[in-house]
């Protein structure tokens, strides 16, 4: 006996769930690749890219997930055994800095925690310590998707600012671009790294990297630039050097769909619909927090991020048989926790193309399993989150 | 600000939402309509309709929608003049006769209520009072889409028979069909209508008649018989004489794919998935009609149909800022009263390809609905919906 | 061995290649039926048929095939046992005839022949024989599909005004229109009889009437119109009045797009367009007649459509040896002849959404089976093809 | 005035058609991506990859074109300052070398020519002379995309083994994979290099390597691994390790439904075809040639590809106007000379998803063109592409 027949709803914090109008805008023949509608296409997505990230910066598109947009931004503004500083509060920093370390960067991780933001002040008084401007670039995840927190961009560009340090600023807003604000040149970040199937609900495959005139100087002297991903090559005169060979066709018609929802919804208003989704997330969590058994990865709420909640389940049986529940009976995939919290959580994403009722069917059915299973949970999560959304969205 | 930009939930009673995969298997080129696949495909359809309805009878396609499958069904059974009653419980069967009158027949309604379903022994009464047996058929409709009732079908064919009456029992089935047990032959159902766009999950533009031995027999002296509906013509050897001219080929294709999405979830799992569904949105509803201003359109609850539960509202001004408050806010699109409860309703639909966490979206919607709009309601409602869903959904 | 995998053609008289295009138009969720976009896109689409048709008369859509667009037509504008004229080309206008006996009306047709247009002179001369005016109305076909052969519908009408007849003109458009010109209302055509699936480049499943006021007029005493039919109860205020119930909501909407495709390209550019590929396709089909096992069915040259061309082939084996090569060596699906045609003609359908490679393939392919089969054939069909639109399309 | 609307033909060298089976195997909402359907799928497409390239070997799936699968295989066997030798024969293998110069390797070119097939005596006597083994690896494409040669891989292998030489033999089969015989095992090939979007009849976004034992346990000696590009990261556990992050989830789709249409036709059925087809464009070329404006770009007819054929145009304003001519009279787009080429030749693409009307249909609208533009050719081209076809389909 189920209730999951209908359409499956898909809460793991990415691919999320693109729109329909978005997989339809891919579902076309080819087109010519050298002229005509797609290189008008490639200069508004780049027009896109800007505007997102509010920037007049330099941005590309890479065929590649959001691994190999790491690899691009390190290779394109670095040198080889150039020591970089990881800032570690979750798992996706450090994962950027490995990759880093493979390509010949000597990479110092800034020790944190999976529970909470990084620490400017510690950040200022590390590079206070490096006296010989050994640090070349300053690596942070805006919001780290394993575990929900969200980092203060602002601060740690004050932070580097305090203690004096011209290393290169590098972002990787993967999980967090489209569902917060984000302010490139006003934060002062040299070098942004996104993707585009979390807040851009678009298809997994494509990745980005925008850098700014001090990180397209340090490119000039960078000496880890390859053919694939080196930002010069891909500013030659031909359309396929965008891309470096053969450009994404159906992947480039998607993209320009998405961007096109947002801007129809416009970015600020996308912005709060997260806000007030991930807050009504919240407040339901936080009613299933009572009964001792789920608690928020990030204790401290200003830190928690709006595109993805990391929800600890302290019986990893009672786990198991949640995302269980979820899927066979009920049609919902629930996000399972990674790396450091593989069997100790679950995530529940709100970012991209959710909505209110979207929102609520994904907290029914956990609310459904924490009951039907048993499971010790403060009722109301749901009646919650309901609450908090009809005080908040006005009439 | 809103927070509707996602999936749009469409909760009206038809056309309801059609799958994903419905909606890919209709998007290919046509093929050849005289030999192959497409026969085949409607030699599979054919018995598919049979296994829906339990019968070993004769289905019928029409490209049309359920207004012309009424049409059909009722002129190529039935002679000009010949009386047929018709038996109300809303707005449909008296819509059906209407339609009959057109064509010239002989309508008398056993008048009923928006409120309660056929009763038995009214039928039972007219019947025998009809001792020259003038009426030559009995209509219903097994679920009203107006009212929201559903009607005893197997009651309705015993009260015909204790009148001892040969009248055809023609079933309207468009708005039950796959969401409630239909035994056609074990009922004694003679001629069965229905449509593909609501439990069917198609998209509207296909109707069917099925027909047993006795109503083929009546067949064959009906004069109303026309060649677009007739029976006897679309049995023609050739492919497109099932159609009566050219096949609706995409319609075909999707079709399929929706019988073969119910074959694989199984009739009964089918049905059985609504019924809870649909008791889990009748929990929340009488929640909140503890606040008087909500209330049930079919009193009593066991003739509350499992597609769709209409709702009075005793307020039209707050029944259109619901409706509006839904949409525009939440991105649902809840059905409206129509005929008789125009403007005194909101319908709920809950049929075809639904799951609990497309219901709970919707009812949680609707429920923000009501609080944010200050009307007066018993909180909850969806918490009861959880609650019942929890229970009845085995582990 | 084949050649076939690939995109398949089909040069079958209907339905025709429906654009990638219109197919991802139809690939979206049901909307709501009631307001909003779809009310917009039934207003845009009336007005479409409107300009098409050079009208300002009144359109009505169906959800049935061209056959249920007969009975449409004439149950709106005649009564019971009136005699109607049909004027016989081939097999369609006697079709729409055989229909019209199943309603009830009195039909008498104007012999004819499948190889050549109608006689305006013949029907002069009937119609003046008609001194009690019984005849109320006639009925002839502008393409005839079986045939190929094309009605000269001016000269037909003027006909009917030199005899002083006042019976309907009732003209079955479906194989021409969106292929060459189409004037009702200077033509004083005062039915239109329509469908969506040849010239209009949509999946099957729609057809059209369009009438004018002469023809709302004697709408207004016919009896033999029914609800699911009728012109009247269409007018009705609500949306779904114009459907006779649940619009058929994905049709719409690729209508919608091939509507916009016809739009973008300029009616009479389709039209000549249509024009060219046919010239192209009589000058192969005049080469491979050359052999004698080949002609043409509508010898003179003048009475060809620009829809479809009929081939007779003197040798049944010989044909059915050339379909199947075609379709499994080649990918190409050629039509069948058909009524008096079966087992004895090929057709070649050149109309909708069709340009100079696809046809130039289409011929490709069957010159390949003549030659493959050594079936006696002159040489060089495609190549004359090529010359003619090479001189014919202006550089 | 234009016979262009209608489905475009594509004819360039990549992307090729999309089957519409694969862009509809597209078009659904993403599912999870750590267990279930998605790593069925990724395991099916590892092996359909092994059996396309006739191996046991060892295939990575990578988010990338042609050139990041360049960068791939020579990055996972070979350390900085290793010498390569590159056998050039037209545009790409020169390409690959460019990119290998930017990770840091040593690259030779063995001089070559866009106009013939790479000289296996002189790849002998090159590495004859390497006494010292510095050249660690040879790179060769299998078809040159520029150019349409195609180079002998056996006979480069034999000349390998002759000069008794060890370094590892790279085949980019980029451009015939899936036209042509590609025996990896059997020809001694390390390091294969492919991408989708040709023979594969994929959207471009995927590329792949395959590997043998040779090539692997070079890999682990190898200096220039970087973290996206990396083999052994690649073998990790989870499934994501494949795909070194999120997996590509909709070209996943795409990718084995093609597989699934080259498996149901049988490789060497698929590679049948494109022989056929290819004799039978360059049938229609040597007709054309006769005008003395048009020639082929490889003299040697044993050095003509299956996949596209280059045609040299000795006028550039010629060129120009053929080009415009087919793609706004008839709707084809054909490809363009690139590199040395450009402004000089034109390419006929037939690779794919192609049958005859597709390639008869392309070859109809250039011969269109040639006539047209008063362009001096010998007439009948497409009458010879016909000929030889049916002569070599066998009834």
């Amino acid at each position: 006996m189920s209730v999951r027949n209908g359409r499956q709803f898909i809460s793991i914090p990415g691919p999320t769930t693109v729109p329909d109008e978005v997989l339809a805008a891919m579902h076309r023949p080819p087109i010519d690749i050298r002229t005509g509608e797609l290189v008008e296409i490639t200069d508004g997505l780049l027009q896109d890219l800007r505007n997102l990230c509010q920037t007049t910066g330099f941005p590309n598109i890479y065929i590649a997930n959001g691994h190999g947009a790491w690899e691009a931004a390190l290779s394109n503004v670095l040198s080889r055994d150039d020591k970089v500083l990881v800032l570690e509060s979750g798992s996706f920093a450090a994962g950027w800095g490995q990759a880093g370390a493979t390509i010949g960067l000597d990479v110092e991780v800034l020790p944190g925690s999976y529970q909470k933001a990084v620490d400017p002040a510690a950040v200022e008084a590390r590079l206070k310590a490096d006296v010989s401007k050994d640090i070349k670039a300053v690596l942070v995840v805006q919001v780290d998707t394993a575990s929900s927190v969200v980092n203060d961009i602002p601060a740690i560009r004050k932070a580097i600012d305090n203690a004096g340090h011209d290393a290169l600023f590098m972002v990787d807003t993967i999980a967090s671009l489209g569902t917060m604000p984000y302010k490139m040149d006003d934060w002062g970040v040299d070098v942004t790294v996104a993707a585009c199937q979390k807040g851009l609900m678009m298809s997994p495959g494509l990745s980005f990297t925008i850098s700014n005139r001090k990180a397209k100087e340090k490119h000039t002297h960078a000496n880890l630039r390859t053919a694939y991903w080196d930002w010069t090559a891909r500013d030659g005169e031909e359309h396929y050097h965008k891309y470096a060979g053969t450009p994404p066709v159906h992947h480039l018609f998607g993209l320009q769909k998405a961007f096109e929802m947002i801007n129809d919804e416009k970015l600020e208003n996308v912005i709060l619909r997260h806000h007030l989704l991930a807050s009504a997330t919240r407040a339901a969590v936080s009613k299933w927090c009572e009964g001792g058994v789920l608690s928020f990865n990030i204790p401290d709420p200003s830190q928690r991020s709006n595109s993805v909640t990391t929800v600890l389940v302290n019986d990893e049986k009672a786990l198991n048989e949640i995302l269980n529940y979820c899927d066979e009976k009920c049609g919902v995939v629930v996000g399972i926790g990674i790396a450091a919290l593989s069997g100790k959580a679950l995530r529940i994403a709100h970012m991209g193309h959710i909505n209110a009722p979207m929102l609520l069917g994904t907290l029914g059915a956990i609310e459904m399993s924490l009951q039907a299973l048993n499971i010790p949970h403060g009722k109301g999560g749901v009646q919650a989150a309901i609450e908090y959304l009809a005080q908040n969205v006005s009439v």
